[in-house]
């Protein structure tokens, strides 16, 4: 069994943001040399998420919108107790478990396994600082 | 190592339905001949889920209800900002997102581990069309 | 390629609850004498949840009332078809979907390979009774 660890950094300009991390993911999965296995990709951070779906920016503004009116930024104390301690991201930590915190995906023939549409984005809630993303893949 | 990978295809005739698919993937492990192991199920398109709970009408119906309410259809390009590139199924890539894109299933003793009520399901948001579902199997 | 399989039992003594069980996940981890590999934990359980996120009780309080927000609990057979069958925890299967039912960890170095506030919960949306959470691990 081989195995192949990769950690990246991601710093999204705004406190919201969807970056497609496919090319760079894929890149792991060449260099890794594994042909036959499983891949783990994760935010390393708990108000960020690892997510598949559509390279769509319509379709990101949509997740935007729905996730902000599901569980609405809010920096007072009023609404959010976690934003009592001196933290302002409370809706962050809601969105993420929304939008979940890693993806598995099949690595096969030496390539990421996917159907026609899927792409993988980093998913970003309280954005404006380094963060990091973790790519395990282990197999043969 | 050894590792195995299937390819299932379903075609749900309603826009929205939930398909129990253990039996299936249970043979998937059965052929396998894997023992000891991790094993992927997710959807291959990015309006279809793999998630698992009961198999239960009453709250399969209770899931449909709510999923209309957390992210409604909606073919108008009002709402939605997806719907303006001529697709109206925006609202299959939210709920999809609630109910998750796949699961990891411990494989023990050459069967899938799991508890007494856990039954897979294959969940489709935007039907009428034939979608592709991965099995992968890692292990000894 | 190594294989070890744990299961834990919890007995939340409320309906809603978490429980950070990731000193418990980690010992399992030194034990096994895996250094590289994924690690999958899972609730056996269909009203239960395995998540990773921050162990803040202020966070806690929020998540729970923002659950309940989602998905209202209400034993009567009115407002969920599956409290028709003579349960009341309809409610519990929905808000386990949001917060899902298992996560996939890398170990690295014999580690859990986190972010500096992972931490793993389990969820409990309908307690007062033994559930029990799977653990396994592949890798060498």
């Amino acid at each position: 069994m081989k195995s192949h660890t990769e950690y990246l950094t991601f710093n999204i300009p705004a406190r919201m943001g969807f970056l497609n991390i496919t090319p760079t993911v894929g890149e792991i999965v060449r260099q890794s040399g594994i042909s036959e296995g499983l891949l783990l990709c994760n935010a390393m951070h708990i108000t960020a998420s690892v997510f598949i779906n559509d390279d769509e920016s319509g379709l990101h503004q949509d997740y935007q919108k729905w996730l902000e009116q599901l569980a609405p930024f809010d920096a007072s104390p009023t609404r959010y107790h976690h934003n009592r301690t001196g933290e302002d991201n409370a809706d962050a930590h809601l969105k993420r478990q929304v939008m979940g915190r890693e993806v598995v995906i099949a690595v096969t023939k030496g390539k990421l396994d996917f159907g026609p549409w899927e792409q993988i984005f980093y998913g970003e809630f309280d954005g404006r600082r380094p963060k990091r993303v973790l790519v395990k893949i282990i197999g043969e």
